[in-house]
C-alpha cells in the first residue's frame, strides 16, 4: 500500500504498514551473527504501541507516515532491546508464552544482541534525522533512551529498599514507562514538523497518559476484575512490588499500620498475604485515592491534547488511541 | 591549558587534556544513579589510545583538538562500555588489578551501566556532529560501534568451534579490535575536515595497524620474551584460544598433525601442553609465517599513511604513535 497524505490511517492500518517495514527493511543492515536472537523477540506478537503513536502523531501534524518508518522502527527496536536486557536482569524465562532471548540463546548472546539492537535503533533514528536535516530528532531519541535506562535502574534499586516515597515512585514510573510513549509521540510530531509549543503539548499528553496507564495497572492488579484483567489479582502484592498503592499506603499509615504492612510483606501464606494487604488498602482509602490520581493524570493528558493547535478532526486518532490505551482495549 | 592550532601536541599532552575533559565535562549529563559503576571502569589507569589517535588525526589535518573532545570522549566511553559487557561475558572479576564493574556492583547494574555508557557515547558524538553539521560523523561512529559488537559475537562463537579459518580469524580481529582504532582516526580526520580520499587512507592506516598489532599480540604470547611481554608465555595455548598461530597451524597441518593439535588441545598438563604446541608451531614454520604476516600489515599501514596528502611534518605524530603501538612502547 502506498501511503498518501489524504488518508488518515487507523491504528491497525499503521500497525500493518509498520510491521511490513520492520521485517522487510528495518533489519537489512543488522549483523547477521545476531539476527536470530534479535528476531526471537522482534517476532513475538506485540501491540507496536510506540511506533503506532509515533506514526499517528506524524500524520496528525500533516506528515506522511511513510517518512517516519525508520523512526518508528527505532523506537520499537529500542523498546525490545530494553526487554532483552530486562529479562536477563529479572531472570525471566518466558515472555508472551515464548522463550526469552537469553533463555533460548544464552546470556552472552542476549547481552550482545541487545547491544546491537540499541546501536541499530540509533542508526535508524540517525538515518531519519539526516533525511530531514534535524539533529534534534537524534537528541530527543537519545534523551528518551537514557531516561528509560535511568528508570530501570531506579526500579532495580527499589527492590532493595524497605520503603519508596510516592514522589520517587512517580519519577521511576515517568522514566521507565511514560517517557518512551511521550518521546515516540514527540518524534512523530517532529517529523510532521509540529511547532515547538505543540511538541511540548504532545509530549505532556503522552507523559500523563503513561502515568495514568501505569497507576491504573497497579490499581487493576489489586482491585481489577480477574476475568477482564487477564492476570491473577494480587500478583504485585505477592512479589512485594513497590506499586503506587503500596507507596501511598506507607505514606498514609501511622506507626501501627506501618508495622502491620511490614509484617504482611514477610507473610509466606499467599492468600493470607493478599487478603491482609487488601484490608490495609481498604482501611487507608487507597482505592479511592488511586482512582483519583489516575483520573487526574488522564485528565491532564486530555487537557494537553486539547491544547495542541490542530483542528479536532486531526486529533481524533490520537484521542482514540489514548482512550483505548487507558481502557485496556488497545 | 588553552589549545591553539599552532601547537602540535604530543600524545602525552593530548592524554592529559583529554582526561581533564573526560572527568570534568564528559559525564556532566550522565545519570547519577549509574555514575559510580561507570566510573569504576572509566577511572582505571588506561592508555586512552583511541581518543589520542582521534585527537592526533584531527590536529594533523589542521583541526583544533579542543573541538574534538566530545568525539574523543565518545570513542573512549564506547570502548569502556564494551569492556563492561565483555567482562560479564568472560566472567572476568579483575581488570588492571581492580574489581570489574559487575564484580563490584553486580551483573544487573553492570548491564545497565554499560547500556547507559553506550547511549552516552552516542549523545556525545551527536553533540560533536551537530556542532559541525555533519551527520556522517554519527554514521561513521555507529558503523564502527556495530562492527565491534559483530566482532565480539564472532569471538564468542569461535570458542565453541573446533577450527577457525585464517580468513574468519582476520575478519574477527578486524572487527573486534582494528575498526575502533581505524574509526577513531577517521572521526578525528573528519573533524579536521580531511578529504574523502584522505579519510579512506587514514582508516586503512588504522585498520592495518590494528591487524599488525593483534597478530603481534598472538605472536608474543607464544614467542615473546617473558620479561618484556609482561604476561606469562603460552597463556593463549592454555586457554585453547583461536589465535592467528593456531588458525594457520590448522590450515597448514596434514591429517596427522591436525590430530596431534586436537590432542594437545585436550592435554591437561600445562607445561606439556605449551611445549607440545610450540613444537607443532616450530614444525609448521608458524613463527616465520606470523612474523611475515604482521610485518605485511604494518607495512600496509605505513603505506596508507604515506599516501595521506599531508606534508611529512604533519604526519610525524601519527607515525610515532603507530610505531610505539606496534613496538609495545605506547
Amino acid at each position: 500500500m502506498k501511503l498518501t497524505q489524504e488518508i488518515n490511517h487507523s491504528a491497525s492500518d499503521l500497525k500493518s504498514i509498520f510491521e511490513t517495514y520492520l521485517f522487510e527493511k528495518a533489519f537489512e543492515e543488522f549483523p547477521y551473527v545476531l539476527l536470530q536472537p534479535a528476531m526471537q523477540i522482534m517476532r513475538m506478537k506485540a501491540k507496536r504501541l510506540r511506533p503506532i503513536l509515533l506514526l499517528t502523531a506524524c500524520e496528525a501534524f500533516g506528515g506522511n507516515p511513510e517518512t517516519a518508518l525508520d523512526a518508528a522502527s527505532a523506537v520499537e527496536i529500542y523498546h525490545n532491546f530494553t526487554l532483552v536486557h530486562d529479562d536477563i536482569i529479572d531472570k525471566a524465562d518466558i515472555r508472551r508464552n515464548e522463550s526469552t532471548v537469553h533463555k533460548k540463546y544464552g546470556i552472552n548472546k542476549a547481552i550482545l544482541a541487545g547491544d546491537a539492537m540499541l546501536i541499530h535503533a540509533q542508526q535508524l533514528i540517525n538515518t531519519a534525522a539526516a533525511s530531514i536535516n534535524n539533529f534534534d530528532l537524534v537528541k530527543t531519541f537519545q534523551k528518551t533512551a537514557m531516561d528509560v535506562i535511568k528508570g530501570e535502574q531506579m526500579d532495580v534499586d527499589f527492590e532493595d529498599l524497605p520503603e519508596v516515597s510516592v514522589e520517587d515512585y512517580l519519577e521511576m514510573s515517568r522514566l521507565k514507562t511514560s517517557v518512551l510513549l511521550a518521546g515516540s509521540l514527540k518524534l512523530g510530531a517532529m517529523i510532521g514538523e509540529a511547532s515547538n509549543a505543540d511538541l511540548e503539548k504532545i509530549y505532556d499528553f503522552g507523559m500523563n497518559l503513561g502515568l495514568a496507564f501505569q497507576i491504573k495497572d497497579d490499581y487493576l492488579d489489586s482491585f481489577g476484575d480477574q476475568k477482564t484483567f487477564g492476570k491473577k489479582i494480587g500478583g504485585d502484592i505477592l512479589q512485594n512490588k513497590k506499586t503506587y498503592l503500596l507507596c501511598v499506603a506507607l505514606k498514609k499509615a501511622n506507626e501501627n499500620t506501618k508495622k502491620e504492612i511490614f509484617n504482611i510483606i514477610e507473610e509466606k501464606d499467599s492468600e493470607k498475604k493478599i487478603n491482609e494487604m487488601l484490608a490495609v488498602y481498604e482501611k487507608c482509602d487507597i482505592k479511592e485515592e488511586t482512582v483519583k490520581q489516575m483520573e487526574t493524570f488522564f485528565n491532564k493528558s486530555m487537557k494537553s491534547l486539547q491544547e495542541v493547535s490542530l483542528v479536532e478532526k486531526k486529533k481524533e486518532h490520537l484521542l482514540q488511541l489514548a482512550e483505548s490505551i487507558y481502557q485496556r482495549s488497545f
